[in-house]
């Protein structure tokens, strides 16, 4: 069945994947029997020509002028023109994705064309990855490490004021600078890093939290990089924790025990695996240890998300290694971020990323353990 | 009628418009008479009842389990979680946007939900925009002059080779080193400038060709910024054209002409005024000019994309001044940028935002018109 997509590249990850080349403005395309079709106004029909990785380029406005033949109407709608390619390719239905626009929707339908909405990913191919998409997020990966090294020089030139705050060059060492710094590195490694996290004692306990304000000796660091390539779209996806000074006992048995899970579960890693038990022994694993999971003082504490998540045009994406995962296939590539997070104690991440093979798996993310600044 | 959003705030809008809080997972949120409804997981929960804009912040766990009594259902999807929190608001009927995913509009139909989608803008009153709108605005402006200030240190230092290559510090200028360095110098201001167009050359005649390889002497050269402020969410969005060395006597009156139409476009924008015949008045100032707009050689030429968009949390949303614009409304911010392309001359476009006022327009971007860099 045909595959629809209606959107620009930077939104749904499916138009980039079918495209291969950026385009800024919501276009329609259409996967078939190995042809990819997409309409294209004027503004972007040379360009999609040349560097997009399409089998026919059609002209919107040429199209435009076809629909409104064919279907008598003033101005067509990019559902009218998604029903009359259905008719052009001869198909009666036309599969989409779980995010296609709900207005081309119902625009196609009261065109006369049947859709079907996938309810799982409408490309599953794009869960096995090739050995250059593979590549692309190694290189993601590197302009996160680039982060982490940057991070890293700034801990260690920091000084440390009476009150545990940092300084560096004279000025409070903050998350924000720190993410800005991070954010810099990256970008010259050729990744926009979105959404870096530089949060600090119980601010990392709130696992999305940025973090903002004062960075302090003491206290564990969490740093999460998530860089998109501005090239080809792929994302690394790696989470260190520092700490500057000399760690408490508590703290080091939380940072042992998170890098145990990790361990853990990179070696359960195989084509086959089910993610869901992979995420429930190291939950088990954290028990056991004395690190439950649950409400403490109406906070969430303990283990409180997934143990890692699909990797490549998408930061999240298919599969999923939680409550609710799926089995692993040979080609995934996978996140794989323990973590534990306690208010008062503080939180600990720590996150690489793996491609699956039949053997285990082959790490994709390489960037020392050593957490402790002096 | 309660209006509802599905999806992580960057990939649209109006769930960062709502939320104005970053959540990188896809969320259910309803806005209905002032009230702003959020459920989220645990691992966004409290950050939310924390800095985001809700007036509820509801526990997804929770409603997941009050949705599996309701409806006697195992695994309720989100769209059976919008149709009882719609009984709950007891309304019939919800409004989404035209981008609202497919498989929710299904799923939430399929459990007794009428839902209307909008044809245009969800939230209209995000074509309004506030002091503080403008004054985020006003800073993704900063950011870009920033890159602008970047890339005119590069060519002033720069070096002409024989045949016209630019060197600087003895490397190749490119449009990647560029692009790079207007990135830096973008964030350092708190912008992401993803998709920054730096094209010499007949590459500039493609309005979205990003631009790559070696920068030349004599050559326009376009470069178009647009950053995205990573803690609001607003962007700037400014384009000016360079050339290195002295230009000929048909690029100066290129970019005259080009300074022209801007100009004239600004004149006449205020509440009220038609965006589409200001787009046309340009277009025919250009032709009278002599700059007819067309195919030529099988390629686009002249004038051949819309004057301006509305600009925001996206780079391009309502109101447009296009061959198919509508009015103007006081609040408004759009961008002003007249272009001209032809292969062999090259491409010039100038762009500015503006706020629309009921007696004209506030300029939201500034930056000198200094396009000959010695």
């Amino acid at each position: 069945m045909p595959r629809a997509v209606y959107s620009p590249t930077d939104h749904d990850a499916d138009a980039l994947y079918i495209a291969r080349a950026h385009v800024p403005d919501a276009f329609l395309c259409v996967e078939y029997a190995g042809n990819r079709i997409g309409l294209f106004s004027a503004l972007e029909y040379d360009r999609m020509k040349a560097t997009g990785a399409f089998t026919h380029v059609l002209s919107l406005e040429q199209y435009i002028e076809k629909t409104k033949e064919v279907y008598e109407l003033e101005s067509p709608s990019p559902g009218d023109m998604l029903a009359l390619l259905a008719v052009e390719l001869e198909v009666e239905r036309v599969l989409v994705g779980a995010r296609f626009p709900a207005l081309l929707l119902r625009q196609a339908e009261e065109r006369g064309l049947a859709i079907d909405v996938a309810e799982g990913p409408l490309f599953p191919e794009r869960q096995v990855k090739s050995d250059a998409e593979a590549a692309q997020i190694r290189m993601g990966n590197r302009a996160a490490c680039a982060g982490f090294a940057e991070l890293e020089r700034m801990l260690a030139a920091a000084t440390v004021r009476g009150d545990g705050a940092l300084l560096l060059d004279g000025e409070p060492l903050t998350s924000e600078r720190a993410r800005s710094a991070i954010g810099v590195a990256c970008l010259r490694m050729g990744g926009f890093a979105f959404g870096t996290i530089v949060a600090g004692g119980d601010q990392a306990c709130d696992p999305h939290c940025e973090g903002y304000g004062q960075l302090r000796a003491g206290e564990l660091i969490i740093a999460d990089i998530f860089p998109r390539m501005a090239d080809s779209g792929y994302h690394g996806d790696m989470t260190r924790t520092y700490i500057k000074g000399c760690p408490s006992r508590e703290q080091r048995r939380l940072v042992q025990t998170v890098a145990e899970g990790q361990n853990m579960a990179i070696e359960r890693i195989r084509a086959g695996a089910d993610g869901r038990a992979i995420h429930l022994a190291v939950t088990d694993y954290f028990n056991s240890k004395g690190y439950p999971t649950g409400k403490l003082d109406g906070r969430n504490a303990g283990f409180f998300h997934g143990l890692g998540h699909g990797l490549g045009l998408e930061v999240h994406e298919a599969p999923r290694m939680n409550r609710s995962g799926a089995n692993l296939m040979a080609g995934n590539v996978v996140t794989v971020e323990p973590g534990l997070y306690y208010a008062g104690l503080g939180g600990c991440r720590i996150e690489d990323n793996v491609r699956v093979s039949e053997e285990g798996s082959e790490l994709l993310s390489e960037h020392p353990y050593d957490w402790i600044v002096e």
